[in-house]
């Protein structure tokens, strides 16, 4: 026991070691969050990370509890012109329209076929859920994960001409990797179905399936396979944030990052916990390299998040003053 | 960037190399499975392992994939002559019933309060049902975290008389920490709650929260605080664990481990697919050291594994036979 006991404290060292000299080599004094401007917000992170990283410091956190949770539409990636996994979804109902031929008459789908996008805004959250359903559902998680891996190689952004996987911010890949840095896990909480994300979370952000909470559907093992039912078990967005936290990760994070009113709870439930706590909220105000929006968006609304983030405690990291680049490359 | 690419491989040679001295010095032409007998299912193992870990096997699994999924109840630790979580359910319908008179004439609370085994057993999965829901929802998942890691500190095992987190089994702690030296994953797989397990999984098990999969209840986030509601929401056992590992894992697993018809599903599940797949169940033949039961158990009955183990390739750990001992330190 004691072997074993001293080559777990080796296998420490070396693994500090390993990783202080790689920090060294690789960053000569250097910073952290190159794509950061220097600023309050860029400062928040620093002293949050400080202040539970430090050993005797009162707000230190052991290494086995640290958890960040991060929203992923809007948060991590672009939402506009219209959430990835949905530009997905009308893709796909074009795709599946031949062996569909009720669909020419049928609504929501004959709005989507004609590029009716006004009839098709009309059809509403019941038109959205029909068409997420014949979509993702019956088949195998292996099977659409096949799909979501295949269309996302191909498809791609209609203003900046890339693949989506490629429009992801660079600050936020950069606060990602710095907490990872520092001790913490990494998990994505968003609206977006589990099934769409995992194919390619831990290759673009690190962060594997298992830390991946999302909506996710009901399902049924049947005939020695698993099926996906058109029926939705949990909708990962608001107050059910909190529950796929709980339910999916089993710890409470220290800290959450958000962007629309979609990660108000979450951001409540994280920065309502005693001892210190970081919240904040990406705020989409640079039309030039990406978007400006908030209240009056369909996509990613911000309300709440923006009257009550000063009362509460959460930043506002502002796109356009905060960050020196968007997009990771250019 | 390139820097940051020639970081990246620094510190993967520098954990390897670090892990690879480690490994060496603790365990210098070390067996892996010191408390495993050679033998059939001792070698199943090791083949497996050096199937899909080694670079050029056909059988090849890259380590961004690899996953062992364990049952936890009668597979990591003892389940007779009750469920650990069915003892402490028990439990704290006494240590509540002053705050509800009304148990004293209502079942199935008034036979737990009167140790009337067999008007409990009568009132069937209804009665367990109702057993839960009373002693587990109508908290904060904190509050009943605590409460867990209170009891499981004090409760002792009748027979054993050691708390319960000392009654795992020392060789499949030992096929746990075997696996992840190998670059897999291991993860939790159980008919328990996820609140009961997850407080002590990472201690004992080496198992984050994140990776324990279990039933889970129903939740509900309301003026800032999530409650845990008396509803189900997955019952993760049978056709429910191959449910839950797509997802909460939301990948499928190369290797699992169960014990009991409960696990039939996940070991179908993941032995079905295609590749190289290890399936296999601990028999509990060993009266002497721990319990032997199998077809006629009300506890981890094991009817349809046994039958069709042969058939479907999934091997019979024997207890008796495989196990130099079942626990640890004694």
């Amino acid at each position: 026991m004691e072997t074993v006991m001293l080559a777990r404290r080796s296998l420490g060292a070396l693994l500090l070691a390993a990783s202080t000299a790689t920090l060294a080599s690789a960053q000569p004094g250097a910073d952290p969050l190159p794509s950061w401007r220097e600023g309050p917000r860029r400062q928040a992170i620093l002293d949050f990370l400080r202040a539970t990283t430090t050993e005797g410091s009162a707000d230190f956190v052991p290494p086995s509890e640290r958890l960040a949770t991060f929203d992923n539409d809007g948060t991590l990636w672009v939402e506009q012109p219209l959430y990835t996994q949905f530009v997905f979804a009308l893709e796909r109902v074009r795709a599946l329209a031949p062996q569909h031929p009720e669909w020419v008459s049928r609504e929501p789908f004959r709005s989507v076929l004609d590029n009716d996008h006004a009839a098709l805004a009309r059809s509403g959250e019941r038109g959205l859920a029909e068409i997420v359903a014949a979509t993702h559902a019956g088949m195998s998680p292996d099977e659409f994960r096949a799909i979501v891996t295949d269309w996302l190689g191909h498809a791609q952004h209609p203003r900046f001409r890339r693949p989506y996987t490629e429009l992801v911010y660079q600050p936020m890949l950069e606060v990602l990797a710095l907490f990872r840095a520092r001790g913490f896990r990494t998990a994505i909480v968003s609206g977006g179905t589990v099934e769409f994300m995992r194919p390619w979370t831990e290759r673009i952000y690190g962060v594997p399936p298992e830390a991946v909470v999302g909506t996710t559907f009901q399902m049924r093992f049947e005939n020695g396979r698993l099926l996906r039912l058109p029926q939705i078990d949990l909708v990962d967005d608001g107050p059910g944030k909190p529950v796929g936290i709980s339910r999916f990760l089993g710890r409470m994070p220290q800290a959450a990052f958000g962007n629309s009113d979609g990660d108000y709870e979450m951001l409540q439930y994280v920065t309502g916990a005693p001892g210190r706590r970081l919240g904040m909220i990406v705020h989409h105000d640079d039309a030039e390299r990406e978007y400006a929006y908030d209240r009056d968006s369909h996509i990613g609304r911000l309300v709440r998040g923006l009257d009550d983030a000063a009362q509460r405690g959460w930043h506002l990291i502002s796109m356009k003053q905060d960050w020196t680049r968007v997009f990771p490359g250019g």
